[in-house]
């Protein structure tokens, strides 16, 4: 497997720091497993990182040491970090060494943590607790630090891309783009959905990816107006509109691809349908470049879709982010409100961010369209990451 | 795809409600997913319900309303079940509800929530949040009543299956041995791990799995040391030992199996290894039945490695209860710890509950052993649920 070099964990763990730093905090406790990938390589089913400003600390199980050991003396280690190995349990762990350290402000990650996990992490620490400026001791006696929830602090590196991390993501695109131009030649009538859905599993596993990213989806017929339809027993048939989405991950990081099938001669309102939705998305790309806000590239595609009375029956966002995670920022869609009934800024969209424009139009009863590429913006504009044919394929 | 019929679901509401009840809850926000799938059969990425003594309201977005009304009008939709759809985001469409019903107090899943995500709906509805006793007011004012973390409340619901899903992890079990008897059939010397492993993926969706229900392992030789490796480039060759633990999704539910493979003949030790850890399961099955604790069942299986020298080479637990999710309780392991620093009373064993006994051992340089079955815990004793042949298979 491919991994980001020691200088790039480096590079990261230096952005991290800084954040740390610009808010006045000592260290950050990483249990969201997609941020500790980032940071240390390591692809696990449980782990803690502490990233302090000096050391980091990887705390993990008996079942991952060897793995461990084995990175940290591979050129994709992380450097000054230590192995601490659970006795018990995690959080018991995770107390000892953070007593041990006696951090003053210490981040969790509010994001992600659970509440009782903080709570009971308090608890073990004689910590306070500050969420978004509210203080709770649920301890009498301050004698732990403050445990600071916050917002994202990884996560909001993770969303420009290093280089690293581009070329991971452009080879995947392209090896996921010859999948689904075999995709597209292997679609058939007499197929249940859920046996051509096990095809395009096996076909990305041919290929190389290490899992689909997502359960991949065949929604045949009226089945494909359903936009998260999983693949069933229903056979594809002369006269289906079928969508087709799947992804897969490739050196840990996610890619994603949509098109729409005709079986046998579309008729007349699905050729229109597929034409507005490939008009939206014609749209939504070209209004992608560095200092738009998300928001307007969402209405690009909403404005397309309204242009063509479809307005309606496009409910869902038009894309988002692509790392680690196969749904993570920034979000491509309508604005939102904050908690405080505010307008919740969207991101304003900027070089190294990676994500999906996915426009859909949906009728019950009738059918759907969907079609999705990944598109990665650059200093100049943007550039599409997949590379397969957008024309309604005919089968 | 099956589903818990429209009775099963409402007596797992019944249940909710009482327990509700006794924790003077006048309803439950579920945000944990496979919760809302065990209360509401509705299988999806996204998702809540508010469970109150009356109704349940099923807050969904535009992506699954043909889906939920499909299944409303089906002998699988929950009875007294309201649909309302997000308008703008979740959160938002969750506190216009929630102000609308004027909950006193109104339980969260404290185990899942994020603590940000917590005080943020606690802001927009300005309620007071209860955790463990503490109580915190985010907002000056208290309008908006209680949110109080609740402590897995579903989950312990789900511990204990139900007939309609012991049936339906009887069956998978049962699918999934016929798949491990051709998987122990088809490994062979030249394959690479990753391609063994995308082979028995196929098998098992060709065999009716929805999906595999994580990450296939295919580890051979030296890498057979790691509890949790990947499956990666290596090629099996004569002479090593192959662990193979997969696992499907059937119904919804998960079931999870893992046999050691020698290729070639086996030496002294690899027989001496497996045979110990065959005892060390032998003996925790043996020790499995209604009333004895969880740490009791780890014990057993601990007791007989240590006996054969290997204590030392078994660094995880036991087992871990299957169901919904592919890791839920009961945990099959040793004591541990609360927060106060108090032991941490284990789950006692029940009828109906359904776990994996997999003990292993573990020789760094040297490779690996383990042996995965599920069992049902039931009136008289126990009831293996995965029938497949558990002496080393040589090929």
């Amino acid at each position: 497997m491919n991994l980001a070099s020691r200088e790039t964990l480096a590079a990261r763990h230096r952005r991290l720091r800084e954040a740390l730093h610009a808010a006045s905090l000592d260290a950050i406790v990483v249990t969201h497993l997609p941020n500790l990938f980032y940071l240390t390589n390591l692809a696990a089913t449980a782990g803690i990182g502490v990233v302090a400003a000096d050391r980091i600390s990887l705390v993990i199980d008996f079942r991952y040491r060897a793995a461990v050991e084995e990175l940290g003396k591979s050129p994709h280690g992380c450097a000054d970090c230590e192995i601490v190995l659970v006795e018990r349990s995690y959080d018991e762990t995770l107390t000892a060494l953070l007593r041990k350290s006696g951090f003053g402000r210490l981040a969790v990650e509010g994001a992600q943590l659970s509440v009782n996990r903080l709570f009971q992490l308090a608890t073990r620490l004689g910590a306070d607790i500050d969420v978004g400026g509210t203080i709770v001791a649920p301890t009498s006696g301050r004698r732990g630090g403050v445990l600071v929830a916050s917002d994202n602090l990884v996560e909001r590196l993770r969303i420009l891309k290093d280089p690293y991390e581009i070329e991971t993501l452009r080879r995947a695109a392209v090896l996921l783009s010859a999948v689904a131009v075999d995709v597209l030649h292997q679609v058939r009538p007499g197929l249940s959905e859920r046996e051509f859905a096990a095809e395009i599993d096996w076909r990305l596993k041919a290929a190389g990816f290490d899992r689909p990213a997502f359960d991949t989806i065949v929604a045949s017929g009226p089945n494909a107006a359903l936009p998260h339809a999983h693949s069933g027993d229903r056979r594809l048939h002369d006269g289906d509109l079928v969508v087709l989405d799947f992804g897969g991950v490739s050196g840990g990081y996610c890619v994603d691809l949509t098109r729409t099938v005709a079986l046998g001669t579309p008729d007349e309102e699905m050729r229109r349908v597929h034409g507005a939705v490939l008009d939206a998305q014609a749209q939504a790309i070209a209004a992608c470049r560095p200092g738009v806000r998300a928001s307007h590239i969402d209405g690009a595609a909403r404005d397309a879709l309204r242009h063509h009375k479809l307005a309606e029956a496009f409910g869902h966002s038009t894309g988002h982010g692509l790392g680690i995670e196969v749904h993570e920022a920034p979000r491509i869609g309508p604005t939102q409100q904050t908690p405080n009934g505010e307008e919740h800024p969207d991101d304003t969209v900027q070089p190294g961010m990676v994500f999906t424009i996915e426009p859909g139009a949906y009728l019950p009863g009738w059918g759907g369209v969907r079609i999705e590429d990944d598109v990665l913006i650059t200093a100049e504009g943007v550039e599409v990451l997949t590379a397969v044919p957008r024309d309604l394929t005919v089968r």
